[in-house]
């Protein structure tokens, strides 16, 4: 089941042309770089929650780092050059320290590929586990129960 | 339980320097470039496994191609700069037109990262599921064989 | 002298994030990704120029190629985090077979980084030489002209 | 001319596989790619000639930086899939506080590009130009003194 199959709205879609650079032999974006470019959601995901106050401030001003613990990535179409690609962001898991996040890319109405990702907050000093700040908690727990509205 | 605890030992290591470059504000390689270097395992395992005809050769002169199906990783320790990263690849599966392998990346004796993935023999011109050529089912089974010895 | 002391319009402007995973140690994008931001542009340029009929298009539709004869890059100040980045680019040669561009990347008014670029139109086949199909290179002279005046 | 005419060894000769996912449409090393082999040549060059202390140690333990002033790349042949790389770093310029390297890659015989590089040495946090610690510049005006011997 896809996420627009349960009528769930996406907190966030980021969308980036395929470049020429991005495929391989086989003119289809290479596996290497669909792992980019879901992080390149999921950074701008953060960003676009936490207006501005991301992945870089996070680490810069809070000395917070929220590095992966699992990305778990399934292939279902070849993401291909010479069209764009809509990565769609879905909170899924909020813990005291982790968050759980999905990415589902699709290139029009095709599903190209999803991937579940589970980070923990962690000081950036000593990689110690931190409690997720209690703002940022909120605004994750809000984006989950809006969730649980189907559009129809 | 990892590759290590159990004895088995790994078909092939793939070594390489974690560059400058590879790596984030924090120091460590950045997630996106942990798949690669996933990949480059793979690659390099496949060559090996085929004295040299692996990905390229399949794809230019036996018109084959084995996307990936599936990639989970686990993360469980960062990857730093300054020292060199060993990967070493697994058979797990080995199906009619699959297969599965394992890649356990680690510097010195610390397990880094782990990564299933899985793969299809796929016609690179019409993209259908194809059977793995008998020649190399026979030696991906003779790896998953011989796996099953332990060493101690 | 940079491109707006000139008073001369880019043909182009492409725009992108600069993404956690660019940048180095440093908190700047590291060199290796300011390349290929240039090149980003630069397929993008061709798109934009061609109606989308670029770098894919002539290569799968047209069996032409164009790939760089060089690239000079010149780097004034440090592609920073959390800041756009504005890749101008600029039609500063038209030959029979060659084309050379020219990128100014900028971060708000801060000139970060030119290069200047030389391609040779080739038959993707056997490499040769071929000349610039008529109606590419009209536009690409246009292009020439066009930055003749001057703005003010 | 290129480095092999004129009989000069080559400081340090770093080599590479050219990996499925460094390659592009073409089945050759794209353009992106190559700057990037370039870029970890350099820093291999630096490790071994200063005995491991290149460029993360000079940042991390003497606050120093070495960014690129300029990098100019020619391309001769392309870089073909399947096949190593090997890139060649000479010293060509020591100044107070810059250093001038070329990098030469070839496959087999074939030269396939060149690049000339300028970096300026720059305190990390002020990024103001400082001068070259003495045994460094005494090492790199020792390698271009051992250079103008021709081999024959």
């Amino acid at each position: 089941m896809n996420a627009s199959e349960t009528g769930i709205k996406p907190r966030y879609i980021f969308e980036r042309k395929i470049f020429f650079g991005d495929c391989d032999l086989l003119g289809i974006a290479f596996t290497g770089r669909i792992t980019n470019f879901v992080l390149e959601a999921i950074e701008s995901f953060w960003d676009d929650l936490l207006s501005g106050r991301g992945w870089l401030f996070l680490l810069t001003e809070r000395n917070t780092a929220m590095p992966f613990v699992s990305m778990d990535l399934e292939f279902h179409a070849p993401v291909k050059a010479g069209a764009h690609l809509a990565c769609e962001v879905y909170v899924v898991h909020v813990g005291e320290s982790s968050v759980g996040l999905k990415v589902v890319g699709r290139q029009h109405d095709l599903i190209c590929f999803e991937c579940e990702t589970k980070s923990v907050f962690r000081d950036a000093s000593t990689f110690g586990k931190v409690k997720i700040e209690s703002s940022i908690r909120q605004t994750l727990l809000a984006e989950m129960g809006s969730k649980i509205q189907t559009v129809g």
